[in-house]
């Protein structure tokens, strides 16, 4: 099968074998996969990942290696999938701390697909857990089912924060993570405010109903603005943090969305004399995301940038990795 | 009366008049005063601050501005007193927002005694509004009343962090604000480890039945170690919060103590990938504290390092800030 690797900061197009399945593991036909900012990162050697990126993606399962029942209930169906594959899945013969308290994204001895340890969407074919995958609704096209991922990322906001306590929320950043979450946010009734450096990107929260302040710089133009109880920080950039700071309010909520691998000078007594929650925040809840999508709630088709065939894997990230592009998405 | 004012860095002694007082406010003799990091901060410029600092101590009423019948209730009683006074207490026209959702102590407007426009302990009278005063019972000795205000920040934990949900807790520092929050997480009930770098501090919490670990350097010496749930950083360095996120299991919460007054290099994706909550804590209920030391619970004698008449305030402060010195205390 076609799959990219990477190599030296680009991805280089290399003819595999199809993945062999584990006893519980399926094989996936990709239909359609997104790229993300953490695969940008992976090309700058975030996480020295050597094998094939990509964990965002609406795939066909074409064969498994369980019982005929289980095959003859998936094999043939749309599926997304979760990226963390945790020792259960993994046959290991003890199962760590983490996952006997059920934290399985937590696994300390996870792989994630296209990310650590685990070749990803960037190929004609991939494995996962048949306990990672849920099936996609007829009603969800692949331009909506390919973003479940990040949208369930963007979901994990709400197991994590008690949304009755707020009015309303800021959200740092105009990205794509960013606009999932906005989105997100101003479903559940919060009035939703967007800072960012792109006025493009602005207008397409504009258009989704998101309240938006264009701010060049980082830091800039805050003061005497108005505080939040949420504020959500998915700017991907070192800087965002101590924006986030100054927005919140005291006794404010701020969520961390950003894994931008680099460091920032941070002042941590401001949290302490404000009394600031920061709460770190990860992958998310599939079926959440799911329902978002089957019931029409967002529409993330205008974030889609524009669409490569698999063959231009490299082409397409240097595309996404140019300033205000939003999704871009590889079809084998 | 004597009161100390800050001057380039110094204490210096002057003869003030005795404070006036609005309606509903008191005014109290300092009976002792305690020397808290904050002060030497102050020292060193935060906050701006040039009047008189100190802001722990324990004191008699000696006079009222209210009815007779409050003035007979407390003048004369031992008293301890909250140190944020709120738009309410200050007679302004309008109460902020803060005040409205009753978080006094995060008042937009608010004063702080010995920090923020109003002044403070190290003198021989101070005054405050009888809104922010608690008697002491007979039970407690000065030397223990004056602890009352830290002792309260310390508690201050068990109001924001549901401790049900640990079994054991690291505390990070060993200096005087980690010495009471290690005993008040232990009297808890959870199973509690200081990280320091001052062998007789440490042992000073192993006397009060604490477990610890002697690591010279900040971020050394945790490779391999258990990871805590519940991490409390009281280190009061700008590196603590990075060692903090390295003691911390995925998942778990790590409460800010330190209000230290510099930037640290922070990379803030360990937080978002372990999914973590940082918890910024400032000042806590005085109830709670004058329980713990009513009923015996926590013995903080051993933390006195040493009393200084106030009229040897300035080289007080200088013996608090030398390296090792835990409680030094001013008795006018």
């Amino acid at each position: 099968m076609l799959a990219f690797v990477v190599r030296r900061g680009r991805l280089l197009l290399q003819s595999k074998p199809i993945p062999r399945l584990r006893p519980g593991w399926a094989l996936i036909r990709v239909r359609l996969a997104g790229i993300c900012n953490t695969d940008l990162e992976i090309l700058r050697g975030y996480h020295n990942f050597r094998g094939t990126p990509g964990h965002e993606f609406v795939g066909e399962v074409v064969r498994v290696n369980a019982s005929p029942g289980t095959a003859k209930r998936i094999v043939g169906r749309r599926v997304v999938g979760e990226i963390n594959i945790s020792c259960a899945s993994l046959s290991y013969a003890k199962i760590c701390p983490m996952c006997r308290r059920g934290l399985s994204t937590h696994c300390a001895y996870r792989r994630v697909l296209g990310i650590v340890a685990h070749d990803g969407a960037f190929a004609e074919y991939l494995s996962l857990p048949l306990a990672n995958l849920h099936l996609v609704p007829a009603a969800i096209p692949d331009e909506q089912a390919v973003f479940t991922e990040p949208l369930a990322a963007a979901c994990e906001i709400l197991e994590q924060v008690d949304i009755r306590r707020h009015r309303a929320a800021a959200v740092l950043g105009d990205g794509k993570l960013a606009q999932l979450i906005a989105r997100v946010l101003q479903d559940a009734g919060l009035r939703t405010v967007m800072f960012g450096k792109h006025a493009r990107k602005l207008a397409l929260a504009r258009r989704a109903g998101i309240g938006t302040v264009l701010s060049r710089s980082a830091t800039s133009g805050h003061r005497g603005r108005a505080l939040y109880s949420l504020v959500v920080e998915a700017t991907g950039s070192p800087q965002g943090l101590r924006q986030a700071v100054a927005l919140a309010a005291p006794r404010g909520t701020l969520v961390l969305k950003s894994t931008f691998h680099g460091t920032a000078a941070m002042a941590s007594w401001p949290m302490v004399v404000n009394e600031l929650t920061l709460v770190g925040s990860r992958c998310g809840p599939f079926p959440k995301a799911i329902a978002l999508l089957r019931q029409h709630r967002v529409d993330l088709r205008p974030l889609i940038r524009r669409g490569f065939p698999l063959e231009q894997a490299d082409q397409a990230i240097r595309f996404a990795a140019r300033r205000g592009v939003l999704k871009v998405l590889l079809k084998p």
